[in-house]
């Protein structure tokens, strides 16, 4: 399978998810971790694509994502860095969904200059991950009270 | 909006949809008449990108799917012939949904050459349609089972 990098970009508009992960982690000064995730959800009839997706980006896992969808997940930062958003740069999304690409961008930013270890870093990044399109913003919202005390 | 066709092609493996209407209608001399259709839904924050659709096939019309959803719908056979399916031609689908487009360019064909005014023809088409990505199969198989009698 051989994909036109144009052809990437309206598949994630379509299908892509950029995602920022706040997780409870007790090894953290801050108490949480910052965990950015790129992923494309199929349904298992077109598991191929997703390893072929794999394969064209040269990074990510392919695994279950619920019942019989499966999901390409690339979740290393410095992937994310070098690879997804130098792509998204070059073949801009079309979709609404290019605002969550530049919120997952300023997050990167910012975890590149180690902000999200910081207490006021990290409440900057849950104020930009509740901004993006995501179905778990209450829990973002808890978070930020609890680290605000 | 400027669309690289790749990126058309991308963004319909994951949203688009290839469909073969048979409705009930008494003025047609088998009694049902076939309607393929090609359509793109999205959420309403995302209209201006069906419109943009609009104008770069040259064709269509955009309206409510339901509730806060709108489609771009191409439904003139003409335009089907013309226009989609040339596209699709040149650039090809990638996930199974490739499969449905070959079947809808079947059963237009077989439109082209008035099969479906046929009862042979019209069973031919459900054959097709029953084999296609779609929540209607079993209404389908019973508007079979009303023309065979």
């Amino acid at each position: 399978m051989k994909f036109d990098p144009n052809w990437v970009t309206g598949f994630t508009d379509g299908e892509g998810t950029f995602y920022i992960g706040i997780n409870r982690n007790d090894t953290m000064t801050v108490g949480y971790q910052v965990l950015p995730e790129f992923r494309i959800v199929q349904h298992k009839k077109d598991i191929k694509v997703l390893y072929a997706l794999k394969t064209y980006f040269g990074v990510g896992v392919v695994r279950v994502n619920h019942d019989d969808r499966f999901e390409l997940r690339i979740r290393a930062v410095k992937h994310l860095n070098n690879i997804i958003v130098p792509h998204f740069e070059k073949y801009e999304l079309l979709t609404q969904k290019k605002f969550d690409f530049i919120k997952f961008k300023k997050v990167l930013q910012l975890m590149n200059e180690n902000k999200h270890l910081t207490k006021e870093g990290l409440i900057e990044i849950i104020d930009i991950s509740s901004q993006m399109n995501r179905k778990d913003k209450q829990k973002a919202l808890e978070i930020k009270q609890i680290i605000l005390g």
